[in-house]
């Protein structure tokens, strides 16, 4: 298990902290997804370009770019088979999300009937979402007006009647609305959407690559409004709306002489108990002769408890197993998505216990405590004694914890940058970002999000793109790993604005940061949340459009992906460009075997709904190619 | 289009009209998918043993069963690959199933509450079901107590408590409802279901492959009620209960003097409609010149209306393009499932139209006419007015009708067939069965389904195992494709008992044949329907287990798709292994590569649910291998 013999090691990644932990694997023959990457080379072109086909038992059949076949046994082009595993890519995106957010109702549902040990936090968002819904709050109680909420999500996933998602009707502007239904692409049920696409892939059934593609804008949408929009609602109100909160960044963040508890996942139902439980039983911690309990977040649980509790980052996706690495991780928590499953062999050099808690995300060397919202706290003292029990076997021999963090701010919801600008002009708070973006002080914005991927030296695309849209006066937002990439490197600090934003968004930022007397800039890159919070970027953008009465396509903004790696940023990316918003992403999608089909994403799409996708490895011709749309946009608005 | 230069063909058909037809392409060049699928070879090995992740964009990666790599870039291995790949299979036919069924539910709810022109053809299942489903049926109409029933079935879609499916609750005996309760695997709301699985398949949440074959099992139990078991009760109750009805088999069932319209796909709204309007215009076509209309079927369209009207049936899978190279097809009339992509292709080297009526299945070259359960009068007007039309342009030069056609019986629903036993006893219906079964007249009894699947030679798996087995005495019972393939040797006949039966299966087939006033043997296999009637078989095994006080498990029964070709195919085999039944598969699904994952399948599912998957791709150590399995379980029983 730990005898792996490593390569050479070169050009893996940015962070020096991953680094030093890649020297230790090597000297210690730990095995990481680095090396299994080099052994996978080279990899499938056929699959890369997205030209292999198993919807059926007559293949696996493929399409020779250069030759024949170029068709497959049912006559099925590359268009067509591109088309189709597009789809099915997006449909494990949004199943993946509508899931995540379907947990979230289920313990607010039962929170709120009083049945699950979680109080509901978030009593502003009870309010405004009820509101947004329609639902009339007189004489009701906060959990009876939660209870009622949940219902109404539970019934979008219960309709079968042939109307649109109440929750994407009651979030988006009338004009979208109206693109989206000319278009077909309107959402009902998300479950049926996600049913009919896995049917309408299946062999013999849609032969059409365009119908395909309206069909994987659908499921963006499904994404965007089960998953995203209705998980950030629901997780505000059972855990409250983040609001700015100081923390740090990087492996540094594992303490010496704590107990080390790191929460990998998506579900804040557990991190957040996770987080309850390690401060009630500090002190059993101490009698076990440790400082006391350190926690400290991978991946969206990471942002999820670090924008509500100021929970430190241990790492993002690549990280991972690195933080095991350590030698100073007691225990690490998993619910659902993201995490490898390689977890348990790094864990076995090590005397780390790894613990699965969902029925559908288990590992078969973890140990299973089983979390649901009524045993939460029976499951997460359990963890948390289980991460203490194994402080006693932590080796010293073993242990090195990188030097390297860096201060980030997180918590940044649309709540709290409207209550932020509203310091400015509490009338209009809107207005003074308006202003400046106007008059050119801010270029534009960019919503800078997803994930890791081994294929990508390790947070080098987002830093260098996200150093370039700063120096061009572009605010950024971030969300997922990387926000994570961009905390470890100081940009989601006031620092940071001093040392990467161009000097116009500096003023900007330093005002802002003054009115809020932070005495201090804003950072310049606004960290708002996980994945799930993407949903917020969209907020965002809607508030804005409507501040304008122009649409969101109109916005000289745009979104990037530049490390993207899960099938749920294929989603959310496609949600974003239904959206209108052009969306950059760095690591190709497999669909370049399909003229048609990137054509139509990277061009045609354009005239659908305003957004289009942009793929681009280099990330300062990333950054040129978003600056590039801004100036555009801002042209086509007269600024 | 029509320039494609066959190789040599050899061994690619049992069926002598397919030869010729391919001989026919052969000189027209016309490629079909034979020519595709040689085209394909050498097929992907890493695909083929279901090696291959494409789960993320860190991907492809792939396994070597002979080396390195072992793991992929997240540190899955080859039993994780496998088993995750596998769900998305079963998802993936069990979406198809279960969207099938939603279509005709949603059919029903349109036709009870008269909306849709669709009287409701089947009183005595509407009794039936309601009874089932525990609903009373006092003072109620007919459409009101079916609008009852549509209302039942969508609240298994909508539901979002943890209590299983009612379909399934209401259909299963109690000691498998503990079982499938013990194991986990009772499904609730079936779309929940399979956005959970599509989850638990992505990136980074399940790593347990023993999970995700449980998994695999319960969206097997999706696909047996919400998809075949809910299907068949809908389409019985709208289109009538199938009654035994004499019919004709292969492309000699084309007409040389009048419109030939073929039926493809699945979905009887689409095709009964097809046959109403076809009669009623008859009279146009005598006016355009032809002789009439003449309407056969592919696929399982095809079984419909063969069971339900005696429409001929004029191929199964591998014989759709060949129906078109007759020359003498004026329309193929296609809905969803199973349906080449390349059919437009080929229809364009003759007069053929080709037109496809449902949302999600689409053909860029086609001729779209939506049907919905409202329109559907005016949209088959439409399509057989095109048939019509299409007749002028019919090029004598092109056509050639091969003479093949056998006699064939369809339509034993287990009504019928409890009906017509009841003829011998009117008491205990089952009983001269049952007696039979246990004297030895009837060994056993198995389920032969599926489809074709270009792999092998086609119909000749089936035709070879179930000689095999009615030489032994063994009762067959079809559906699918492969009712189709038995049909064309007249397995489907009278006469066909004589020719292939045992002799002890003979004297009982003869004495039925004779109770029932037929004056002939009933045929040796009973063609139960369509592959969503394959719930007829589970209800048959059902009734039989219940007559006889034991499970499922304890018959000597088995199941068998000796070519099966879609995801649906694989989704209807769990379901039966979850049933209990031992289920014979004739092409190697991809497992393979999984030495744990095919343990499981083949051999340790056994001890869980007493049903398991049997490979074999020779059809006489296919019958071997069944034979033995009844055997064992007759000696088990004391029999």
């Amino acid at each position: 298990m730990c005898e792996f013999n490593h390569g050479a090691h070169s050009h893996q990644t940015l962070d020096p902290a991953a680094a030093e932990m890649l020297e230790k694997a090597n000297r210690e023959n730990v095995q990481t997804v680095w090396d299994r990457f080099e052994q996978q080379k080279p990899q499938c072109g056929f699959g890369d370009l997205g030209l292999c086909c198993r919807n059926c038992l007559q293949g696996p059949c493929r399409i020779n770019p250069f030759g024949e076949p170029k068709t497959a046994i049912c006559g099925a082009d590359a268009d067509l088979i591109v088309a189709r595993n597009l789809l099915r890519t997006i449909v494990g995106g949004a199943a993946s999300h509508a899931d995540h957010s379907y947990m979230a109702i289920h313990c607010l549902k039962e929170a709120a009937e009083g049945k699950a040990p979680y109080p509901l936090k978030g009593v502003e968002k009870i309010q405004s979402v009820a509101a947004k819904l329609g639902l009339s709050t007189q004489g009701k109680t906060d959990n009876e007006l939660a209870l009622e909420i949940a219902h109404v999500a539970l019934a979008d996933f219960g309709s079968y009647s042939d109307e649109p998602m109440k929750w994407l009707t009651a979030t988006v502007a009338p004009e979208l609305l109206e693109t989206w239904k000319q278009l077909g692409i309107l959402p009902k049920n998300p479950d049926r959407e996600i049913r009919t696409a896995m049917h309408q892939t299946s062999m013999g059934v849609d032969g059409s690559p365009l119908n395909l593609l309206l069909s994987s804008l659908k499921l963006g949408l499904v994404d965007g409004y089960a998953g995203l929009q209705m998980g950030t609602d629901v997780q505000d109100i059972l855990f409250g709306i983040p609001y700015p909160i100081k923390t740090e960044a990087n492996l540094g963040v594992l303490s010496p002489d704590k107990v080390n508890i790191v929460v990998h996942g998506h579900m804040p139902e557990v991190s957040e108990k996770i987080v309850e439980w390690a401060k009630k039983l500090d002190n059993e911690a101490i009698e076990a002769g440790a400082a006391g309990i350190n926690i400290a977040g991978i991946c969206c649980s990471g942002n999820e408890v670090l924008m509500r509790q100021g929970i430190p980052l241990a790492g993002n996706y690549l990280s991972q197993e690195l933080a095991i690495i350590t030698g100073a991780v007691e225990l690490m928590v998993v619910d659902v998505q993201c995490f490898m499953p390689s977890l348990t062999k790094v864990a076995s050099c090590y005397h780390t216990k790894v613990v699965t808690t969902t029925p559908i995300g288990q590992l078969p060397d973890a140990e299973h405590i089983p979390f649901t919202p009524e045993n939460a706290d029976m499951k997460a003292q359990e963890t948390v004694r289980l991460a203490i029990a194994a402080y006693a076997k932590r080796d010293p021999a073993k242990v090195q914890i990188p030097t390297h963090k860096s201060e980030a701010w997180g918590g940044f919801s649309v709540e709290t940058i409207v209550e932020t600008l509203a310091k400015l002009d509490p009338v209009s708070p809107l207005k003074p970002l308006v202003d400046n973006i106007i008059a050119g002080n801010i270029l534009g914005a960019v919503g800078v999000v997803g994930c890791n991927n081994v294929k990508a030296i390790q947070d080098q695309q987002t830093v260098e793109m996200v150093k370039d849209l700063l120096a061009n006066n572009v605010l950024v937002v971030a969300t997922g790993c990387t926000a994570h990439a961009l905390a470890k490197y100081g940009f989601l600090s006031p620092a940071g604005a001093k040392k990467y934003a161009g000097s116009k968004l500096l003023s900007v930022l330093t005002a802002i940061g003054e009115a809020a007397g932070l005495n201090e800039p804003l950072p310049p890159v606004l960290h708002m949340g996980s994945c799930v919070d993407n949903s917020r970027i969209g907020d965002l953008l809607g508030a804005l459009a409507g501040y304008l009465s122009i649409s969101i396509k109109d916005l000289p903004v745009a979104a990037s992906a530049p490390e993207l790696q899960h099938e749920k940023a294929v989603s959310i990316g496609t949600w974003a460009v239904a959206l209108g918003v052009m969306t950059h992403v760095g690591v190709v999608p497999p669909v370049l075997g399909s003229p048609l089909v990137t054509k139509v994403l990277t061009s045609d799409l354009e005239g659908l709904t305003g957004g289009k996708f942009f793929v681009e490895t280099d990330p300062h011709l990333a950054a040129e190619g978003i600056l590039a749309h801004i100036l555009a946009k801002r042209k086509a608005l007269g600024i």
